[in-house]
């Protein structure tokens, strides 16, 4: 089932997408709601990000292969993380999918796409285990975690390098039944293909980092969790569009403007 | 003025504070507002946190005498900040005044409180300037920065070493009338002062680190930035009960319990 969320008229609402259609709901996807009968077509709507976060959970450095390359092309050896300790990103920098990437004037020229997946959970959850933790996931999107790495390397803080207005686009909708070990994700920037890897390859999985999140803090319906990047990003220049796919979920889309 | 939010028979509302009554409101404390004429007391009400954020931002060392009490306390020299880089919280971790502080199991016996100013947005904020920023604040609250020493050391992000929940009562209401350079913060521990300093003796000040973050990120009403602590904090335990005064606006006041 796919989820998306939108502007009609001027109103913000749930949907849920079939056929290509729209069809709008009364309630809440995370809890009770009901499906109208009258569908939208996609050029009626201004599509959204799929669901606003109260607390935006991002996982750092989490696929080995990305270790591995990094730690040849720096020619500092890269460790993997002992531990699956998450972090934050900030809501500011949220857009929907095809809207623009701005890249701030000062910026240098290595901002770079990173794609992910997303984790949305459905139901409030504190000390989860292995056999509960999935029940209270409600579906999947895409992330696109862009970043200034000249200001990620000398800041204190990612604030700027991945917090700046308009670099964490995310979507296009969230798709609730996905075969985790069966996907694939795709980069493409202006239709090349740039990263290809399979998204679960994960140093820490997704049940894992949910269990030790829990363990001191509560996840809400809608908080969102991104699950880091593999491979080694291309930079991101003025004019181009980037494409992230999940199969099984869809193609994240957004051009990119230089300031 | 004084504005706080409550929940009263199951609804949550903000209201404003006026001779020890709270006055609730229709409309947006922040846009259009109309004061309701029937006043309630605080018995009646339930306090929560006085403002709900969009994002959550915290500034980490500000204080010049807290780099160099903790660079005698460590051995080890501090250096400030080079920059007003602002950091995150987590919105999972909020509590409103009189909430307990809950000390997870495994936490180590240092878990200590930051006594913090916490500035309050007011609209919708992009490229400030020193001329237009405080026109953009809407108030000044309190914040006590709960942090695990131990895993604020060993952990590769802040996630559960400051953003377990519990972790950041902030209140009690909202003061959107202060005089900044004579505000003293005080912290107290069951009724004994730790801790006092000059609220305003920041190394970089409020209108710096709005004007950085500003340059990136929108700041949006709701929005809250913590501002810091002075001094050397302490540990608290089980059966503390841990106040931060800040003159002009109140005092925030916390037990703690120990899971």
């Amino acid at each position: 089932m796919k989820w998306c969320r939108f502007k009609y008229q001027n109103e913000i609402n749930h949907g849920i997408i079939e056929n290509n259609m729209i069809f709008p709901i009364s309630g809440n996807p995370f809890s009770k709601y009901k499906k109208k009968e009258k569908p939208l077509t996609f050029e009626e709507i201004e599509l959204l990000i799929p669901v606003y976060p109260k607390t935006f959970y991002a996982v750092g450095v989490n696929y080995m292969n990305h270790v591995k390359k990094m730690s040849e092309l720096t020619g500092r050896v890269g460790t993997p993380p002992p531990a699956p300790d998450v972090g934050y990103r900030a809501n500011n920098a949220l857009i929907a999918h095809n809207k623009s990437i701005i890249i701030p004037e000062d910026a240098t020229e290595k901002v770079q796409y990173e794609g992910e997946l997303v984790v949305v959970i459905g139901k409030k959850a504190k000390n989860l285990n292995k056999e509960n933790v999935f029940e209270h996931i409600f579906g999947y999107t895409i992330g696109n975690d862009v970043s200034e790495r000249t200001w990620q390397a000398n800041d204190r803080t990612l604030w700027r390098a991945k917090n700046s207005d308009t670099f964490k686009p995310m979507g296009p909708w969230i798709e609730t039944n996905v075969d985790l070990e069966n996907m694939i994700t795709t980069i493409r920037v202006n239709n090349e293909i740039k990263d290809q890897f399979k998204t679960n390859d994960m140093i820490f999985g997704i049940s894992e980092y949910i269990i030790n999140i829990t363990k001191y803090i509560t996840l809400y319906p809608g908080d969102i969790i991104w699950m880091g990047t593999d491979e080694v990003p291309s930079n991101i220049k003025n004019g181009d569009v980037v494409d992230i796919e999940i199969s099984g979920i869809g193609i994240l889309s957004n051009p990119v403007i230089k300031q």
